[in-house]
């Protein structure tokens, strides 16, 4: 019995999603609970990575039962077991040949900006504190010169090996907030390795006035990645959802 | 020079506002960063103790500056040396006579409930989770039952010294917000010890439906604590605001 599993957590105190040795990652605190239900090893696998510090209201991960158990109860078991900063949302009888990772078709993300002088005491480990003023129509031009088709390799960590560094992107949209929060939102089919990360910060940039967008259109065009500004600090990412065509579903693959 | 200090904490991690020998406090960690800045020990004095796990968006506390600092630079300097999880929203001169405890003629507490199946990875140190449903109806009937002058003898801790158990309440409501979070609201000019969470103890109990608003009329009208519902979880609750005259202000004392 294949189980899909969609899990919210606060990445604030571990070292990302994927299982590293001698690390502590959510994987391995859902593989250990799987452990401990089951009585034997259960290997887990997710829809992507997310890295050190990185939240998720739906990363999605799928897995093998040992044997049959209601999905219902499962959640309640695994959330019983779970420390208080992960949780499973939905655990659902899954095709017996669903792949978390190929399957997915739409990935979307949250970033999140405060923008003010004041750092706050309830969202330093859930959003960038950024004090400069941003120019948010900025911004928000640059934010559309992602939209399309593009080659991201200038947006990417160096080293990382992948075929290709083309990808769509559906959604690219800046949303103010009450008074001083910046909410960005993004989708897209698939993401390199920090890729978002980078585009938020070359967007800051751009809305901090010491970055041009003609200069964004070169590193969309090609440019060298060395030029791009570092990536976005991770506290302010949240992978919110990953979907799946419907024949995931159980028994329709 | 008095300044008054307008402070924002996440009381997660700890042992609530007031010094106490050994213990991590609010109190101290400010007390600390003040003396870094000054090169002496500086005093404060908090308008309220706040318990442990208790939050605030709005404390309030004064100190004796041993020498002159512009109080935007104080701000800063402060936030510089605090830890994450406090803050110094503002910093003023206050008149020299001021008292942030006696000169208070309003306090407003907010306490928090997440009233839903699946815990919160996010609001676990925000929120008091309650899975059972709540009749919100007869939890806003009971809240209006706090309204005006009453006895919270049977509110409060037992064993603290206090020379009079009437207080006057002057908002006391629940409000929705989004699906599942609901949030009370309560102003008056002082509260007992351990007050506002044995209330909302009362009024969930009561939204449980495993108590009448007549057994709350009684407790409010001299009943035993004894038959009074324990107080609810430190996380839930946020001290929002004190408000001062305005002679409390700078040299019109």
């Amino acid at each position: 019995m294949r189980v899909r599993l969609t899990i919210e957590y606060d990445g604030t105190g571990y070292s990302g999603w994927q299982l590293q040795s001698g690390q502590d990652t959510i994987q391995a605190r859902i593989e250990a609970a799987l452990q401990k239900l089951f009585g034997q090893k259960v290997r887990i696998h997710g829809a992507g990575r997310t890295d050190a510090g990185v939240h998720a209201l739906g990363q999605v991960a799928a897995f093998d039962a040992p044997r049959h158990f209601d999905p219902i109860d499962l959640r309640r078991a695994l959330n019983a077991m779970l420390p208080p900063d992960i949780a499973v949302r939905e655990a659902v009888e899954a095709a017996s040949r669903f792949d978390p990772r190929r399957d997915a078709y739409l990935r979307a993300y949250e970033y999140r900006i405060l923008n003010r002088e004041l750092r706050s005491v309830f969202d330093h480990r859930y959003a960038w504190h950024v004090r400069d003023a941003l120019d948010l129509d900025a911004m928000r031009t640059s934010a559309r010169r992602f939209l399309g088709e593009h080659d991201f390799a200038a947006f990417r960590t160096l080293g990382t090996e992948t075929k290709s560094t083309l990808r769509r992107i559906y959604v690219s949209q800046w949303e103010q907030r009450g008074e001083d929060l910046l909410l960005y939102r993004i989708e897209g089919s698939s993401f390199l390795r920090h890729m978002v990360r980078a585009m938020v910060a070359a967007m800051v940039e751009i809305g901090r006035q010491r970055m041009r967008v003609a200069a964004l259109d070169a590193l969309l065009s090609g440019g060298d990645r060395a030029t791009a500004p570092a990536a976005a600090p991770a506290c302010g990412l949240f992978l919110v959802e990953v979907r799946y065509p419907p024949q995931a579903a159980r028994g329709r693959w």
